[in-house]
């Protein structure tokens, strides 16, 4: 039956990003519902944050479209233009393409979790908006450069807002 | 910023199907959330069941992977091989083209509602397992067929098991 045992989808912890940024995710942690039930189009996480966690770098995708409702506590959304508080019900979602970077980030006293989906796209794209860094994902393979498409060789300063393109 | 206003996303209610199935489907209606937000690449819609409402006639995606969260109260999955009760919190999913037909039931006496994600795809057939009819999606226009790919026109009833395909 595909009624799927959420203690039996195993808990990923693990970062891709190099450091600094993957120990900034510490206490974040997600189960993989969609790929435990083999599907292969879109995934569909449920991502737990301890107090103080972010889910993710601040990011926008270039192919992929993005849905999150808010399961358990209280999370602050937070985009190019400002800051929304979320709880239990609320959902959010951005279309591929559009350069609102945004992340999910637990600044309760208490954990808090939420669903996301996200297509997947074989030749993905995600630029961090806080920090000069892309990632491309190519094959299930990541591969980080900078804004400019420079391979990535450690963190530096984003370029003024004028210099961006 | 990307906050879906659930209150300002419509309640839809009119069923697709031909009748008899449609006035099947009274009880039922859902908020098409990824729709409301510009994505086009799967759909998430919150389907909310008055007492004795059917989802959907029991049914399967070719092309489609399909996933869902019930949200509250209390709903039957009846598949193929059998019926499992569940609660908020309990997911299921269903791979594109595995052939087990599937749909929730409202058999409580309170309304229950569920979150369902499912790809987008251009060129989509389901084919329901109660009855005898599928349904041929192109360009977001349905067209209805029997089991043997000959046009819908009215109920029959099912082959029977040895001479089902």
């Amino acid at each position: 039956m595909p009624k799927i045992d959420l203690n039996k989808v195993p808990r990923r912890q693990a970062s891709i990003y190099p450091e600094p940024y993957a120990s900034q995710m510490a206490g974040r942690s997600w189960r993989p519902l969609a790929e435990a039930a083999g599907l292969t189009q879109f995934g569909v996480n449920i991502v737990h944050l301890e107090p103080g966690a972010p889910a993710s770098l601040r990011h926008w995708h270039l192919r992929e479209d993005e849905f999150a409702m808010v399961l358990t506590g209280e999370l602050v959304l937070v985009e190019d233009d400002g800051e929304t508080v979320m709880r239990s019900g609320d959902c959010a979602a951005w279309k591929a393409g559009e350069a609102n970077a945004h992340h999910f980030v637990n600044r309760s006293d208490t954990p808090a979790s939420f669903l996301v989906v996200g297509t997947s796209h074989p030749d993905e794209v995600a630029t961090y908006g806080d920090v000069d860094m892309m990632i491309h994902m190519q094959g299930g393979e990541p591969r980080f450069t900078y804004h400019d498409g420079s391979t990535w060789a450690g963190p530096r300063d984003l370029p003024t807002k004028g210099d961006q393109k």
